[in-house]
């Protein structure tokens, strides 16, 4: 074994059984007998089996397709990275497989699984939100596995990586709302476990700092959820237990802009006149909503090109030196509409 | 060869090439000589080799991966229908790849083939709206590989399918819109080679009929891209060019719908006093517009539950009989927002 490490294909060698069923054995799926469970479980103790030790280098051709792991594809950001990806995939000759997590960890990981057992070529990831631990893609990146992540970057050395200026989206954004006379601005934050989430809270502090505007740490309201609903709740719930009532919302996502606008507009406040409010990741919908919401749009596309651009070139080897970790940053546009003309 | 047929198999291992080779060789992908290219040509002619002529039937073990054929992630309804189906899958121990179309015949072939080389078990398949031809669904189903169709119907026999009542959600959309007391109500159409186009062009003209309303040819308008500046153009030039100004639009989609709301607010008539207006698939964002958007809602969910219990019925063979020809019909739901109350 090139890698000093026992694989799957082991197991299954010599039980005779399939690397399937070794895979799925493992873990516990039904559809599996429990003699054939205890057989490979067995076998994989003994051989001192590790999980995902695929012995990636030993494979000999290229299948020509990449994976991209992404973690739902109805958020309108992601389906125009897809397009993006897509793009660049397809006139260079590669297919393109999606597997979605639901920002679910135990997906990622089967995800993974999968697309390795079908000899893709390299993967493009934006991770879940679950994702705290790296090691499964530290792993494959130690096995030279060509991984480009994408919006969402792990916090471990040596990746590749294509992300968005979020602490400038934000400071933007946030600036937008003092220039426009808002002085109690609060925001609506996203999960804690991303680094986009704290860059965008970052962006927004250093805004009211610059522009000497109070700040209170129960002004920063982490919405982990990330629907509507739940932003609606949560800014129902602000305006009617606070004797200081804000006048901004920055919002982390036009989702959360949205449920936090039809909350301000129930309780008898006007947007913008009362409450100025801006969104991020600029959705379909969000030009269509009344009033009109402005948002912090994102270069999905470009960053799906980009990021394919380089796994690309990784894959082939055109250029070694895009192996090298680096982090593109592209820069947001804020679009300012009705939601934030005072 | 247990089908008489040559595979890209056996054209590789007697050239000594990987099958991806073969096959990009054959479809004058880049990156491969001209001088392997020549090579894989000859023998696929001398061979009498066929596209497509995969031998399924060979292969020994299952994969536990089912295939979507997907036209548009970014779509809604899709993405409600990939999460039912990723419901079902996981509970059953399943994984779920996705490949997308973006609604190229192009993308839909290359995909299967890479589905296929994958060894996916199983294939769901909403094909895309260039694809007139089913030769290479056919092809599979004769060998026995497991499809099941959702929301778009081909047009063969043969086949297992899960669709919605498109022709009474259309019927209810515009009896609806009678009911209101609107009487000239035109038609924002999709694209003419899909049946569920058809099914709800039938419906609204069934319910016009049934309520002794005029129908004009020129009334039934097609929308072929599908996007919302297209409607938008479209109902533009339609209440400018008419004499005789229609005073209700029922829309194939929301899409199209949101496109001639604004068009008609444009034109300084009032929804839903001037002109009553009902989209279709009830999409994220159609509550949020201005005014809210009438729409009528499909069982994506639903669906996506029901095409993969199939899908694995089928494959797990646990029960014979559903692999006969059957269509699934799920019912719609309209949902009466404030852009159709008089």
């Amino acid at each position: 074994m090139k890698l000093g490490q026992v694989t799957i294909k082991d197991i299954a060698r010599e039980l005779n059984v399939s690397t399937s069923t070794v895979s799925r054995a493992l873990k516990d799926y039904p559809g599996i007998s429990d003699d054939t469970k205890k057989k490979v479980k067995d076998l994989a103790e003994k051989l001192n089996y590790r999980p995902n030790a695929v012995a990636l280098s030993l494979r000999k051709s290229k299948s020509f397709t990449i994976g991209v792991i992404i973690p739902e594809v109805v958020h309108f950001f992601f389906s125009t990275v897809i397009s993006g990806i897509e793009e660049v995939a397809y006139a260079n000759g590669y297919n393109v497989i999606l597997c979605q997590t639901n920002e679910k960890l135990q997906r990622e990981l089967s995800s993974i699984e999968t697309m390795l057992d079908n000899q893709i070529d390299g993967l493009l990831v934006s991770f879940s939100k679950e994702t705290e631990n790296f090691d499964h893609f530290t792993r494959l990146m130690n096995q030279n596995f060509p991984i480009v992540f994408f919006d969402r970057v792990p916090d471990i050395e040596n990746t590749v990586n294509v992300t968005v200026n979020d602490f400038n989206g934000a400071y933007e954004a946030t600036k937008h709302l003092v220039d426009q006379g808002y002085k109690k601005i609060i925001h609506l934050a996203g999960p804690k476990t991303l680094t986009i989430s704290k860059k965008r809270i970052d962006g927004y502090k250093a805004a009211l700092q610059d522009h000497h505007l109070k700040q209170k740490p129960d002004w920063i309201i982490p919405c982990p959820i990330g629907t509507q609903q739940e932003s609606y709740e949560i800014t129902k719930s602000i305006f009617k237990n606070n004797k200081e009532l804000p006048d901004g919302i920055f919002a982390s996502n036009d989702i959360a802009a949205a449920g936090a606008m039809m909350a301000v507009k129930e309780l008898g406040l006007k947007v913008p006149e009362d409450v100025g409010i801006v969104g991020f990741s600029n959705w379909q919908f969000s030009s269509m909503i009344d009033p009109p919401l402005s948002s912090v749009a994102q270069p999905g596309f470009e960053m799906g090109e980009k990021a394919t651009e380089i796994l690309l070139e990784i894959i082939e080897k055109k250029k070694e030196a895009n192996w090298e970790p680096k982090t593109i940053v592209l820069e947001t546009e804020l679009l300012v509409r009705k939601s934030s003309k005072k």
